[in-house]
Protein backbone atom coordinates (compact mmCIF):
# COMPACT_ATOMS: atom_id res chain seq x y z
CA UNK A 1 0.00 0.00 0.00
CA UNK A 2 3.01 2.35 0.79
CA UNK A 3 4.22 1.72 -3.33
CA UNK A 4 0.79 2.74 -4.34
CA UNK A 5 0.55 5.86 -2.04
CA UNK A 6 4.23 7.12 -3.36
CA UNK A 7 3.53 6.58 -6.60
CA UNK A 8 0.10 7.86 -6.26
CA UNK A 9 1.75 10.92 -4.16
CA UNK A 10 4.45 11.63 -6.78
CA UNK A 11 1.87 11.98 -9.64
CA UNK A 12 -0.49 14.24 -7.71
CA UNK A 13 2.90 16.89 -7.58
CA UNK A 14 3.70 15.79 -11.16
CA UNK A 15 0.15 17.25 -12.23
CA UNK A 16 0.90 20.20 -9.44
CA UNK A 17 4.04 21.17 -11.15
CA UNK A 18 2.61 21.00 -14.23
CA UNK A 19 -0.40 23.72 -13.14
CA UNK A 20 2.55 25.93 -11.50
CA UNK A 21 4.44 25.48 -14.62
CA UNK A 22 1.11 27.32 -16.31
CA UNK A 23 0.66 29.92 -14.00
CA UNK A 24 4.29 31.03 -13.46
CA UNK A 25 4.07 31.48 -17.16
CA UNK A 26 1.16 33.89 -17.24
CA UNK A 27 2.08 35.88 -13.72
CA UNK A 28 5.51 36.48 -15.60
CA UNK A 29 3.29 37.71 -19.07
CA UNK A 30 1.37 39.63 -16.91
CA UNK A 31 4.38 40.96 -15.52
CA UNK A 32 2.66 40.73 -11.52
CA UNK A 33 5.23 39.66 -9.31
CA UNK A 34 4.08 36.68 -7.04
CA UNK A 35 5.60 35.42 -3.58
CA UNK A 36 4.61 32.27 -1.78
CA UNK A 37 4.35 33.28 2.31
CA UNK A 38 5.46 29.91 4.24
CA UNK A 39 5.44 29.48 8.34
CA UNK A 40 4.47 27.91 11.33
CA UNK A 41 1.22 28.95 12.58
CA UNK A 42 1.40 32.10 14.55
CA UNK A 43 4.58 33.19 13.03
CA UNK A 44 2.73 36.17 12.10
CA UNK A 45 2.36 35.75 8.54
CA UNK A 46 -0.83 38.19 8.48
CA UNK A 47 0.94 40.59 10.60
CA UNK A 48 3.49 40.86 8.70
CA UNK A 49 1.03 41.14 5.26
CA UNK A 50 -1.33 44.07 7.04
CA UNK A 51 1.54 45.79 7.27
CA UNK A 52 3.14 45.19 4.17
CA UNK A 53 -0.23 45.37 2.36
CA UNK A 54 -1.51 49.07 3.95
CA UNK A 55 2.20 50.49 3.38
CA UNK A 56 2.66 49.51 -0.16
CA UNK A 57 -0.77 50.93 -1.35
CA UNK A 58 -0.05 54.17 0.64
CA UNK A 59 3.27 54.29 -1.91
CA UNK A 60 0.68 53.87 -4.40
CA UNK A 61 1.58 49.91 -5.82
CA UNK A 62 -0.84 47.97 -6.77
CA UNK A 63 -0.75 44.52 -4.37
CA UNK A 64 -3.36 41.75 -4.03
CA UNK A 65 -3.22 39.27 -1.46
CA UNK A 66 -4.63 35.13 -1.67
CA UNK A 67 -4.96 33.67 2.34
CA UNK A 68 -5.42 30.07 2.93
CA UNK A 69 -7.10 28.67 6.11
CA UNK A 70 -8.19 25.02 6.49
CA UNK A 71 -11.67 26.47 8.29
CA UNK A 72 -11.79 30.25 8.87
CA UNK A 73 -12.26 33.61 6.80
CA UNK A 74 -10.09 35.69 9.78
CA UNK A 75 -7.17 36.66 7.95
CA UNK A 76 -8.65 37.83 4.27
CA UNK A 77 -11.33 39.97 6.10
CA UNK A 78 -7.89 41.18 8.24
CA UNK A 79 -5.96 41.88 5.04
CA UNK A 80 -8.85 43.29 3.10
CA UNK A 81 -8.95 46.22 5.94
CA UNK A 82 -5.76 47.51 3.93
CA UNK A 83 -8.09 48.23 0.80
CA UNK A 84 -6.25 45.73 -1.69
CA UNK A 85 -8.19 43.15 -3.02
CA UNK A 86 -8.09 39.92 -0.96
CA UNK A 87 -9.91 36.50 -1.50
CA UNK A 88 -9.81 33.74 0.97
CA UNK A 89 -8.77 30.21 0.04
CA UNK A 90 -10.58 27.67 2.36
CA UNK A 91 -8.80 24.20 2.16
CA UNK A 92 -11.54 22.53 4.26
CA UNK A 93 -8.72 20.60 6.82
CA UNK A 94 -5.73 20.61 4.06
CA UNK A 95 -2.37 20.79 5.40
CA UNK A 96 -1.32 23.04 2.19
CA UNK A 97 -1.86 25.09 -0.83
CA UNK A 98 -1.68 23.25 -4.07
CA UNK A 99 -1.09 25.12 -7.74
CA UNK A 100 -4.96 24.42 -8.99
CA UNK A 101 -6.31 26.28 -6.02
CA UNK A 102 -4.80 29.03 -7.04
CA UNK A 103 -5.63 28.97 -10.59
CA UNK A 104 -9.60 28.90 -9.00
CA UNK A 105 -9.64 31.79 -6.89
CA UNK A 106 -7.64 33.64 -9.61
CA UNK A 107 -10.81 33.67 -12.06
CA UNK A 108 -12.42 37.27 -12.38
CA UNK A 109 -9.12 39.04 -11.18
CA UNK A 110 -7.50 40.65 -14.21
CA UNK A 111 -3.88 40.37 -13.34
CA UNK A 112 -3.05 43.03 -15.02
CA UNK A 113 -4.74 45.35 -12.43
CA UNK A 114 -2.05 43.92 -9.93
CA UNK A 115 1.72 44.64 -9.55
CA UNK A 116 2.50 41.65 -6.68
CA UNK A 117 0.28 38.68 -5.99
CA UNK A 118 0.84 37.56 -2.27
CA UNK A 119 0.14 34.11 -1.34
CA UNK A 120 -0.13 33.22 2.59
CA UNK A 121 0.48 29.53 2.83
CA UNK A 122 -1.74 27.70 5.52
CA UNK A 123 0.49 27.16 8.56
CA UNK A 124 2.84 24.27 7.82
CA UNK A 125 6.36 24.19 7.90
CA UNK A 126 6.74 20.62 6.19
CA UNK A 127 3.75 19.74 3.79
CA UNK A 128 3.77 23.30 2.00
CA UNK A 129 7.30 22.53 1.19
CA UNK A 130 6.49 20.39 -1.67
CA UNK A 131 3.81 22.60 -3.43
CA UNK A 132 5.13 25.01 -5.97
CA UNK A 133 2.50 27.73 -6.55
CA UNK A 134 4.08 29.25 -9.58
CA UNK A 135 5.48 31.78 -7.21
CA UNK A 136 8.60 33.88 -8.35
CA UNK A 137 9.97 33.76 -4.28
CA UNK A 138 9.05 31.91 -1.73
CA UNK A 139 9.09 33.44 2.02
CA UNK A 140 9.84 31.45 4.11
CA UNK A 141 9.07 33.12 8.38
CA UNK A 142 10.10 32.01 11.19
CA UNK A 143 9.82 34.05 14.74
CA UNK A 144 12.05 34.86 17.23
CA UNK A 145 9.60 33.23 19.61
CA UNK A 146 10.34 29.85 18.01
CA UNK A 147 13.61 29.51 18.50
CA UNK A 148 16.99 29.45 16.82
CA UNK A 149 17.07 25.51 15.44
CA UNK A 150 13.87 25.90 13.29
CA UNK A 151 15.74 25.76 10.34
CA UNK A 152 17.79 22.56 10.97
CA UNK A 153 14.63 20.62 11.93
CA UNK A 154 12.68 21.69 9.10
CA UNK A 155 15.26 21.53 6.48
CA UNK A 156 13.24 21.24 3.76
CA UNK A 157 11.24 24.30 3.72
CA UNK A 158 13.89 26.16 4.70
CA UNK A 159 15.94 25.02 2.21
CA UNK A 160 13.53 25.90 -0.79
CA UNK A 161 13.24 29.20 0.44
CA UNK A 162 15.00 32.65 -1.46
CA UNK A 163 14.18 34.40 1.57
CA UNK A 164 14.07 34.49 5.16
CA UNK A 165 12.34 37.04 7.21
CA UNK A 166 12.72 36.41 11.01
CA UNK A 167 9.41 38.14 12.80
CA UNK A 168 8.63 39.86 15.96
CA UNK A 169 12.18 40.73 16.23
CA UNK A 170 10.86 43.08 19.21
CA UNK A 171 10.26 40.31 21.53
CA UNK A 172 14.00 39.22 20.71
CA UNK A 173 15.29 39.95 23.97
CA UNK A 174 12.46 38.66 25.81
CA UNK A 175 13.00 35.41 24.72
CA UNK A 176 16.84 35.46 24.64
CA UNK A 177 16.80 34.71 21.07
CA UNK A 178 20.21 34.43 19.75
CA UNK A 179 20.31 36.29 16.15
CA UNK A 180 23.67 34.55 14.91
CA UNK A 181 22.41 31.44 16.02
CA UNK A 182 19.64 31.81 13.38
CA UNK A 183 21.44 33.26 10.52
CA UNK A 184 24.34 30.65 11.05
CA UNK A 185 21.19 27.30 10.95
CA UNK A 186 19.39 29.70 7.84
CA UNK A 187 22.68 29.56 5.98
CA UNK A 188 23.55 26.37 6.67
CA UNK A 189 20.63 25.10 5.16
CA UNK A 190 20.37 27.58 2.47
CA UNK A 191 23.64 29.02 1.87
CA UNK A 192 23.46 32.92 0.81
CA UNK A 193 19.63 33.06 1.53
CA UNK A 194 18.69 36.56 2.12
CA UNK A 195 17.76 37.20 5.71
CA UNK A 196 15.77 40.32 6.92
CA UNK A 197 14.58 41.15 10.01
CA UNK A 198 11.66 42.34 10.86
CA UNK A 199 8.83 43.71 13.43
CA UNK A 200 5.34 44.11 12.26
CA UNK A 201 4.68 46.10 15.42
CA UNK A 202 6.97 48.15 14.96
CA UNK A 203 7.60 48.70 11.38
CA UNK A 204 11.51 47.41 11.81
CA UNK A 205 13.17 46.28 8.98
CA UNK A 206 9.84 46.98 6.58
CA UNK A 207 12.21 49.49 4.78
CA UNK A 208 14.83 47.21 4.24
CA UNK A 209 11.98 44.78 2.64
CA UNK A 210 10.43 47.26 0.60
CA UNK A 211 13.62 47.91 -1.27
CA UNK A 212 13.80 44.35 -1.86
CA UNK A 213 10.46 43.95 -2.86
CA UNK A 214 11.00 47.11 -5.41
CA UNK A 215 14.35 45.35 -6.77
CA UNK A 216 12.40 42.14 -7.39
CA UNK A 217 10.01 43.56 -9.37
CA UNK A 218 12.22 45.52 -11.48
CA UNK A 219 14.72 42.64 -11.82
CA UNK A 220 13.95 38.72 -12.76
CA UNK A 221 11.00 37.68 -11.68
CA UNK A 222 11.66 33.98 -11.30
CA UNK A 223 14.32 33.51 -8.27
CA UNK A 224 12.40 30.44 -7.30
CA UNK A 225 11.51 28.61 -10.28
CA UNK A 226 15.16 28.79 -10.76
CA UNK A 227 15.75 26.78 -8.07
CA UNK A 228 12.57 24.19 -8.71
CA UNK B 1 -7.10 10.36 -9.13
CA UNK B 2 -8.15 12.72 -6.07
CA UNK B 3 -10.35 9.34 -5.31
CA UNK B 4 -8.39 7.00 -5.16
CA UNK B 5 -5.83 9.03 -2.72
CA UNK B 6 -8.48 9.33 -0.37
CA UNK B 7 -9.59 5.83 -0.43
CA UNK B 8 -6.13 4.88 -0.19
CA UNK B 9 -5.64 7.40 2.65
CA UNK B 10 -8.41 5.90 4.27
CA UNK B 11 -6.84 2.56 4.16
CA UNK B 12 -3.58 3.89 5.36
CA UNK B 13 -5.51 5.51 8.53
CA UNK B 14 -7.94 2.70 9.02
CA UNK B 15 -4.34 0.49 9.32
CA UNK B 16 -2.90 2.88 12.03
CA UNK B 17 -6.09 2.67 14.07
CA UNK B 18 -5.80 -1.21 14.39
CA UNK B 19 -2.41 -0.47 14.98
CA UNK B 20 -3.33 2.25 17.88
CA UNK B 21 -5.54 0.15 18.99
CA UNK B 22 -3.23 -2.82 19.81
CA UNK B 23 -0.80 -0.69 21.53
CA UNK B 24 -3.36 0.86 23.81
CA UNK B 25 -4.21 -2.38 25.34
CA UNK B 26 -0.68 -3.00 25.81
CA UNK B 27 -0.13 0.35 27.36
CA UNK B 28 -3.09 -0.69 29.81
CA UNK B 29 -2.03 -4.05 30.29
CA UNK B 30 1.58 -2.43 31.47
CA UNK B 31 -0.64 0.42 33.64
CA UNK B 32 1.38 2.96 31.57
CA UNK B 33 -0.08 6.46 31.11
CA UNK B 34 0.91 7.57 27.59
CA UNK B 35 0.28 11.32 26.66
CA UNK B 36 1.07 12.60 23.04
CA UNK B 37 1.93 16.03 23.04
CA UNK B 38 1.07 17.81 19.65
CA UNK B 39 1.57 21.93 18.57
CA UNK B 40 3.01 24.09 16.10
CA UNK B 41 6.66 23.95 15.77
CA UNK B 42 8.55 26.51 18.62
CA UNK B 43 5.43 26.60 20.49
CA UNK B 44 7.79 24.66 23.58
CA UNK B 45 6.95 21.25 23.49
CA UNK B 46 10.36 19.82 24.20
CA UNK B 47 11.57 22.58 26.98
CA UNK B 48 7.85 22.01 28.33
CA UNK B 49 8.98 18.29 28.41
CA UNK B 50 12.41 18.87 29.86
CA UNK B 51 11.07 19.95 33.12
CA UNK B 52 8.48 17.49 33.09
CA UNK B 53 10.37 15.12 33.22
CA UNK B 54 13.38 16.75 35.71
CA UNK B 55 10.77 17.26 37.75
CA UNK B 56 9.10 13.91 37.40
CA UNK B 57 12.54 12.10 37.79
CA UNK B 58 13.20 14.01 41.36
CA UNK B 59 9.96 13.17 42.41
CA UNK B 60 10.63 9.29 42.12
CA UNK B 61 8.45 8.78 38.84
CA UNK B 62 9.59 6.83 36.18
CA UNK B 63 8.98 8.28 32.86
CA UNK B 64 10.64 7.60 29.52
CA UNK B 65 9.98 9.57 25.90
CA UNK B 66 9.55 9.21 21.87
CA UNK B 67 10.34 12.21 20.46
CA UNK B 68 9.12 12.46 16.59
CA UNK B 69 10.94 14.73 14.64
CA UNK B 70 11.78 15.04 10.80
CA UNK B 71 15.42 15.14 10.88
CA UNK B 72 17.82 15.91 13.82
CA UNK B 73 18.55 14.10 17.29
CA UNK B 74 18.58 17.27 18.97
CA UNK B 75 15.72 16.94 21.01
CA UNK B 76 16.23 13.75 22.47
CA UNK B 77 19.90 14.58 23.56
CA UNK B 78 17.78 17.68 25.35
CA UNK B 79 15.46 15.40 26.88
CA UNK B 80 17.86 12.29 27.73
CA UNK B 81 20.04 14.92 29.90
CA UNK B 82 17.11 14.28 32.83
CA UNK B 83 18.20 10.82 32.98
CA UNK B 84 15.04 9.28 31.88
CA UNK B 85 15.39 6.99 29.10
CA UNK B 86 14.55 9.12 25.96
CA UNK B 87 14.40 7.67 22.29
CA UNK B 88 14.08 9.96 18.88
CA UNK B 89 12.03 8.78 15.83
CA UNK B 90 13.42 10.24 12.50
CA UNK B 91 10.43 10.53 10.33
CA UNK B 92 12.65 11.74 7.68
CA UNK B 93 10.37 14.26 6.39
CA UNK B 94 7.23 12.74 7.55
CA UNK B 95 4.78 15.15 9.11
CA UNK B 96 3.32 13.07 11.82
CA UNK B 97 4.32 10.02 14.39
CA UNK B 98 2.02 7.44 12.85
CA UNK B 99 1.29 3.99 15.54
CA UNK B 100 3.90 2.04 13.25
CA UNK B 101 6.57 3.77 14.40
CA UNK B 102 5.79 3.75 18.30
CA UNK B 103 5.52 0.43 17.80
CA UNK B 104 8.62 -0.18 16.16
CA UNK B 105 10.65 2.27 18.75
CA UNK B 106 9.43 0.23 22.02
CA UNK B 107 11.40 -2.36 20.81
CA UNK B 108 13.52 -3.73 23.65
CA UNK B 109 11.87 -1.64 26.79
CA UNK B 110 9.99 -3.12 29.25
CA UNK B 111 7.08 -1.00 29.58
CA UNK B 112 7.20 -2.33 32.85
CA UNK B 113 9.91 -0.12 33.60
CA UNK B 114 7.90 3.06 33.28
CA UNK B 115 4.92 5.03 34.82
CA UNK B 116 4.35 7.19 32.03
CA UNK B 117 5.48 7.69 28.35
CA UNK B 118 5.22 11.21 26.76
CA UNK B 119 5.39 11.09 22.95
CA UNK B 120 6.34 14.32 21.46
CA UNK B 121 5.04 14.61 17.80
CA UNK B 122 6.20 16.49 14.53
CA UNK B 123 5.54 20.26 15.31
CA UNK B 124 2.56 20.23 12.87
CA UNK B 125 -1.37 21.42 14.03
CA UNK B 126 -2.49 19.75 11.25
CA UNK B 127 -1.54 16.62 10.20
CA UNK B 128 -0.95 14.88 13.39
CA UNK B 129 -4.56 14.79 14.54
CA UNK B 130 -5.59 12.10 12.36
CA UNK B 131 -3.12 9.33 13.42
CA UNK B 132 -4.18 7.88 16.87
CA UNK B 133 -0.78 6.59 18.44
CA UNK B 134 -2.63 4.90 21.31
CA UNK B 135 -2.25 6.95 24.07
CA UNK B 136 -4.64 7.54 26.52
CA UNK B 137 -4.49 11.55 26.65
CA UNK B 138 -3.56 13.79 23.52
CA UNK B 139 -1.91 17.13 25.22
CA UNK B 140 -2.25 20.23 22.89
CA UNK B 141 0.18 22.96 23.94
CA UNK B 142 0.03 26.61 22.41
CA UNK B 143 2.14 29.27 22.88
CA UNK B 144 1.23 32.81 23.78
CA UNK B 145 3.27 34.25 20.97
CA UNK B 146 0.95 32.31 18.28
CA UNK B 147 -1.97 34.62 19.44
CA UNK B 148 -5.70 33.59 20.72
CA UNK B 149 -7.08 32.25 17.35
CA UNK B 150 -5.03 29.31 16.74
CA UNK B 151 -7.36 26.96 18.03
CA UNK B 152 -10.32 28.12 15.63
CA UNK B 153 -7.87 28.18 12.49
CA UNK B 154 -6.38 24.58 13.26
CA UNK B 155 -9.69 23.38 14.53
CA UNK B 156 -9.43 19.88 13.87
CA UNK B 157 -5.77 19.56 16.59
CA UNK B 158 -7.77 21.16 19.37
CA UNK B 159 -10.81 19.05 19.01
CA UNK B 160 -9.15 15.90 19.16
CA UNK B 161 -7.06 16.81 22.44
CA UNK B 162 -7.97 16.06 25.62
CA UNK B 163 -5.69 18.60 27.68
CA UNK B 164 -4.59 22.30 26.33
CA UNK B 165 -1.41 23.57 27.95
CA UNK B 166 -0.52 27.54 27.24
CA UNK B 167 3.00 27.14 26.91
CA UNK B 168 5.42 31.06 27.66
CA UNK B 169 3.16 32.32 29.95
CA UNK B 170 5.81 34.38 31.10
CA UNK B 171 5.78 36.25 27.54
CA UNK B 172 1.86 37.11 28.16
CA UNK B 173 2.28 40.37 28.50
CA UNK B 174 4.57 41.11 25.92
CA UNK B 175 2.56 39.62 23.56
CA UNK B 176 -0.82 41.08 24.50
CA UNK B 177 -2.06 37.71 24.77
CA UNK B 178 -5.73 37.67 25.73
CA UNK B 179 -5.70 34.81 27.99
CA UNK B 180 -9.83 35.09 28.11
CA UNK B 181 -9.86 34.99 24.63
CA UNK B 182 -7.66 31.96 23.88
CA UNK B 183 -9.87 29.95 26.78
CA UNK B 184 -13.35 31.42 25.21
CA UNK B 185 -11.94 29.78 21.68
CA UNK B 186 -10.40 26.49 22.87
CA UNK B 187 -13.90 26.02 24.64
CA UNK B 188 -15.67 26.58 21.19
CA UNK B 189 -14.03 24.20 19.52
CA UNK B 190 -13.32 21.79 22.71
CA UNK B 191 -16.16 22.19 24.75
CA UNK B 192 -15.06 21.39 28.74
CA UNK B 193 -11.32 21.02 27.76
CA UNK B 194 -9.03 21.26 30.79
CA UNK B 195 -6.71 24.17 30.30
CA UNK B 196 -3.31 24.70 32.05
CA UNK B 197 -0.95 28.02 31.78
CA UNK B 198 2.41 27.22 32.50
CA UNK B 199 6.06 28.85 31.67
CA UNK B 200 8.61 26.21 31.30
CA UNK B 201 11.60 28.80 31.96
CA UNK B 202 9.77 29.94 35.72
CA UNK B 203 8.05 26.79 36.38
CA UNK B 204 4.59 28.73 36.67
CA UNK B 205 1.83 26.02 35.65
CA UNK B 206 4.06 22.94 36.58
CA UNK B 207 2.13 22.17 40.25
CA UNK B 208 -1.51 21.80 38.63
CA UNK B 209 0.50 19.66 35.57
CA UNK B 210 2.16 17.00 37.82
CA UNK B 211 -1.35 16.74 40.11
CA UNK B 212 -2.89 16.07 36.75
CA UNK B 213 -0.48 13.51 35.71
CA UNK B 214 -0.92 11.78 38.92
CA UNK B 215 -4.61 11.58 38.90
CA UNK B 216 -4.30 10.58 35.25
CA UNK B 217 -2.57 7.71 36.53
CA UNK B 218 -4.45 6.79 39.33
CA UNK B 219 -7.89 7.00 37.40
CA UNK B 220 -8.89 6.24 34.37
CA UNK B 221 -6.32 5.94 31.66
CA UNK B 222 -7.87 6.13 28.40
CA UNK B 223 -9.04 9.56 28.20
CA UNK B 224 -8.10 9.94 24.70
CA UNK B 225 -10.22 6.36 23.55
CA UNK B 226 -12.86 7.34 24.81
CA UNK B 227 -13.16 10.42 22.08
CA UNK B 228 -11.89 8.53 19.11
Amino acid sequence: MTTRIVELRKGVLKKNDELAHELRSRFEDAGLLVLNLVSSPGTGKTAFLERTLRELRAAGARPAALVGDLETDNDARRLAASGAPVRQINTHGRCHLEAEMIGQHLEGWNLADFDTLFIENVGNLVCPSSYDLGEAVRVALLSVTEGEDKPLKYPTIFNSADIAVITKIDLAAACEFDLGLARKNLHEVRPGITILETSSKTGEGFDAWHSLLESLRAGHPSLHAAHT
